[in-house]
């Protein structure tokens, strides 16, 4: 049988995955989630017809979103992850000694999806230092000053239920909510099909908080692949973490090298953010 | 008018492209060529319904074949590429002081067709230093001994004309081609679909030349994005290289700070490599 799932990621693009079984689908409130067993990357969470994680590759993305700001910070206690209800990010988080790691989720059914479908993944949930908010993130930040070390907006693309994680407003409240050494990082999307909003958003980061900066993965499922990360900080400048002594995170994409590589940019996305 | 060129990445993974217009289609000696003009990612080049190249990302791949190896010598004088009758990696020699650059291509419609339409590629063929050889790569190396300071190896995927491109005595051949100081590059595809091919070829070069080394980039048309290119070199430690002198380069990817950046894998590139 032909079947295949096919990703819109533009209206000029589509990326196409031969599909083995359609394992979910259901339209919640606030989205349509389908579950998809693929060919070539495995088993894949999809939200609003675009493509989540795939068992395959989500390391990177889940890697890069936790240990870049985690390890930058060096000793976060408190730490909170709005959006990401697979758990990808939480896990990567709880490899840290950190005390409290938290997640807001609007949508409690992709928490329910991913623990009956992704285990590698919401086995995060288990642990004794996560606690899981299902609620929306922006008003949750609100409650909050100075509390949390590291922020980690862990997001949908810009569209939908995402829209607001991306405004100014909103990472003003989260400035707020973070301790005086907080970070904060955001998902940023491609600078391939959204280079007006790595433009926004980096200004409106470097407004707020004295350090801002941008930094990269790649993650072959995600339109233009080339995936742009941005960081607000309160008190440390990223771009001098010492990495002589990260600690061994038992990681398949991030190393202490990639963490100061991640930094250097690319001339033209560099030229984006200088613009 | 829905009028779609897809590439088959894999055979359960389809890229899909726009296509505004279908400018040029012939069957070569040795391919299929195709130009399309795309809605999203501008003119492309099609060879035997792989995507080769397209305008908004060929600087990408370009610059990364060119500068890299090019920088890591300090001051190559006579460069070869094998393959890349597009231009485009010529292009990027030339902004270099070099005396020679020398182009094998054993399809000579494919620079009448970068000629035609990839003007702002093809105009590496009308500076006085370059010089192109229609003929096999592969014959046409066996004929130098201590002659190229770097040679460059722009090919094809690993099918069709291309599978000798990727074999060990085609690398001895280089070796011995290349003088004291030389340096090679090869583009080795990526980790996502053609590991195998990633760890044969590394060992392969680390057997021959006494320093192997594998960069990355990011090329959003490329099946699985992460782009490998692996390096051999007979003198210079590719690793060691000073980048605080690198000259600009008018470059919209490459940058000294990428230059070093490259080397750094992804932690399991880098286990491909170790195994």
């Amino acid at each position: 049988m032909e079947l295949w799932f096919t990703e819109m990621q533009s209206k000029s693009i589509k990326m196409s995955y031969r599909v083995k079984d359609v394992l979910h689908t259901e339209k919640t409130e606030y989205q349509n989630l389908a579950v998809f067993e693929t060919e070539e990357f495995g088993r894949m969470l999809v939200l609003d017809d675009v493509v989540q994680l795939t068992m395959k590759d989500e390391f990177i993305y889940h890697e890069m979103m936790a240990h870049v700001p985690l390890v930058t910070h060096g000793n976060p206690e408190r730490v909170l992850v709005i959006g990401g209800g697979d758990g990808g990010t939480l896990r990567e988080i709880l490899k840290h000694p950190v005390k409290e790691a938290h997640l807001v989720e609007i949508d409690e059914k992709v928490i329910e999806a991913s623990k009956k479908f992704f285990p590698t993944l919401s086995v995060a949930f288990e642990d004794p230092r996560a606690k899981v908010f299902c609620e929306d993130g922006i008003a949750y930040v609100k409650k909050f000053k100075n509390y949390y070390d590291v922020i980690i907006v862990d997001s949908t693309d810009p569209v939908g239920p995402a829209v607001g994680l991306f405004a100014k407003e909103f990472y003003k409240d989260i400035y707020e909510a973070l301790t005086d050494g907080g970070i904060f990082v955001a998902q940023t999307e491609s600078p391939f099909y959204y280079e007006d909003l790595l433009k926004k958003v980096y200004s409106a980061v470097s407004d707020i908080f004295p350090h801002a900066a941008v930094y990269t993965a790649t993650i072959p499922t995600y339109p233009g692949s080339l995936w742009t990360f941005t960081m607000g900080s309160k008190l440390i400048d990223p771009l001098t973490r010492d990495i002589s002594n990260i600690p061994d995170l038992n990681t398949k994409y991030y190393t202490p090298y990639i963490h100061r590589s991640c930094f250097n940019l690319p001339a033209f996305v560099k030229a984006i953010i200088s613009k």
